[in-house]
C-alpha cells in the first residue's frame, strides 16, 4: 500500500515534537510509521509515577493519545488537524517501571472519522498493560480513505 | 494450557441455550470454545435491521455480550455467576446482510474482573464490522487467573 | 427554543413503531420529546430476562440505543439518517423487574456528530441501573447546532 | 450523610499534593469534597496546550483521573489504594483558555467497585467540555457501600 504513507517516522516524530514541548522533554519517540501504523517509545522517568511506586495511568493515556496522533500524521499528513473525540482505556495490569511502548492502528479509517486502536506494552513483554481505543474526528477536505487492509473505501 | 478450558463449545452452547431461550431461538451458535477464545455465530435474520435495512446496532451489541458470557463459561464452568460491568463498542462499517460472527478473547482474566475484547465480523469477510471492549466481574471464589497467553497470574 | 423540536413524542413515536417492528412488539413507548430530550419506556417482559433472573444487558442496551435514536429524530426530523459510531455502557445495579425508562438528553449536538447520555431506570426509582454514553454521526447537511442548554453554535 | 466522608478537601488535597508531586507542581486543588462529591480547580498554563492552541486532551483526561481519585480519597480515607480499571472521555467542545474545573460524583459505589462521573468545565461557563466516565477498584475489605444518593447499600 505505496499510497499509504504520508510522513515517515522521523517527520512524524519531528512534527511533533515541533508542536508538542513535551513530547521532546520526556524523551518520547516515534520510532516506526507506515501510514496504518505505528509505534512510540516513551522512556521510563520516576516522574511518571502514582502512589504506590507504579507507572500513572495519565502517563499511558497521553502516550496513547500521542500514539493516535503520530498515526494520524503518519496517514493524512501534516496539513491534518484532527481532534479526539472519544477515547477509552481498559487498564489491564500494573506495568513493570521501565520503558513503554505504545502500537497504534487503525480499526477504521472513513473521510470523516477514524477508529484506532492502541495497545500499551512494557519494552521487553508481551503482554500489554492498556488497550485503548479511540475516535478521531476529521477536518472536511479530501482525503483516500482507508481499511485497516489498506484497501481504500468510499 | 490444559487447565484453562472448563467447557467445551458444545456445553457451553447448550448451557446458553437452556439459559437464555433467545440465543436458540435466533439460530446463535458456539461454534470454537478453548477456555482462551471463542467464536460465536448469528444467522442473519431480516428481524435485526435497523431503518436503512442493515443489521442493527442492537443486534451486534447483544451478539457481543453473548460471546463474552461464552468466553467466561468455557474458562469458568457453568457455576461462574459473571455479570457484565461495562461494555463499550465502536461501529466500524455496515455490515453487508450475512451471518454475523463474534470472536472474543481475553484481554486479561484476574481473580475479581475479566476484560474481553470481541471482533464482530460478516461470514467470509476480513474486516471487522465492530470492536467491543467489556468488563466483567467474576464472582469471589477462588478461580485460576490467567493472562492472554494462558499463563497463570496471582 | 422553539426551533429546537422538530418531531413531537407522538411522531417520533409513530415514526420508530413504523421502521423497527420490534419496537411496537416490545411495547416501547417514547412518552416525552421536546428536541433536547427524551423518556422511552420498555414494559417489562420476562422475555427480556438473563441466567438468574434479571433483565438483561442487551434489553437496557437496545434501550439506551433507541433512546438516542429517538433523540436524533425529535431535534432533527424524519429526514436524518444518523447512526451509532460509539456507545459506551456502565451496568450500575440490578434492575428490579418492572417498566425501565430511558431518559437521554445531549451532552453535544454539533453539525457532524452529536454525543448524547441516556440515563435507564427503573419506573418508580430514582438511582439509575445503567448509565450510557454514545456518539452518533450526523449526516451532511446543513442542520442547527445546539449545546445542552439549547444555544445555537457554529 | 454524615458518615460519608472521610477525608475533607483540604485533607484530600494533602494526601495527593505529598503523594503526587506533579499535582501541586501544576497548581491543582481540591476546592470541595464531602465524601460523594469533589471539586478539583486545575490553573491555565501554556504548557498544556496542544498543536492549534487548545488545552490538550491528555490534560483533561489527568485530570479527571486525578478528581477520581479525589473522590475516592474523600469517600474512603487515605488507606484505600484504589486502581483506576476504565476510562472513557467524550471530548464536547474546544475549552477557553482559563482555568479547568472537574466535578466528579459518584454513580455508583460498590464494595468491590465504583462507577464515578466527572464533568470537566471551563471556570465561569456552564456547558461542559468533556464528559468521563470511569470504574475503580475498591481494595478487598469492609467499607460501608452507598448509592450516589447516600444510601447504604449490601
Amino acid at each position: 500500500m505505496t499510497t499509504a504513507l504520508q510522513m515517515t517516522a522521523t517527520q512524524v516524530n519531528d512534527f511533533i515534537a515541533a508542536s508538542i514541548p513535551a513530547f521532546k522533554d520526556i524523551g518520547c519517540r516515534v520510532e516506526d510509521a507506515d501510514g496504518l501504523q505505528v509505534r512510540v517509545r516513551q522512556p521510563y522517568s520516576e516522574s511518571q509515577l502514582r502512589p504506590g511506586g507504579s507507572i500513572s495511568g495519565p502517563t499511558m493515556m497521553a502516550l496513547a493519545d500521542t500514539a493516535m496522533y503520530a498515526l494520524i500524521l503518519s496517514r493524512l499528513g501534516p496539513v491534518a488537524l484532527a481532534v479526539t473525540q472519544n477515547l477509552n482505556i481498559n487498564f489491564l495490569r500494573k506495568p513493570r517501571n521501565a520503558d513503554l511502548l505504545a502500537d497504534a492502528r487503525f480499526l477504521r479509517l472513513g473521510k470523516r472519522a477514524a477508529v484506532i486502536e492502541v495497545l500499551i506494552l512494557v519494552d521487553g513483554e508481551d503482554e500489554p498493560v492498556a488497550h485503548v481505543t479511540g475516535t478521531y474526528a476529521i477536518p472536511e477536505h479530501a482525503i483516500p480513505a482507508i481499511t485497516p487492509s489498506g484497501a481504500t473505501v468510499a
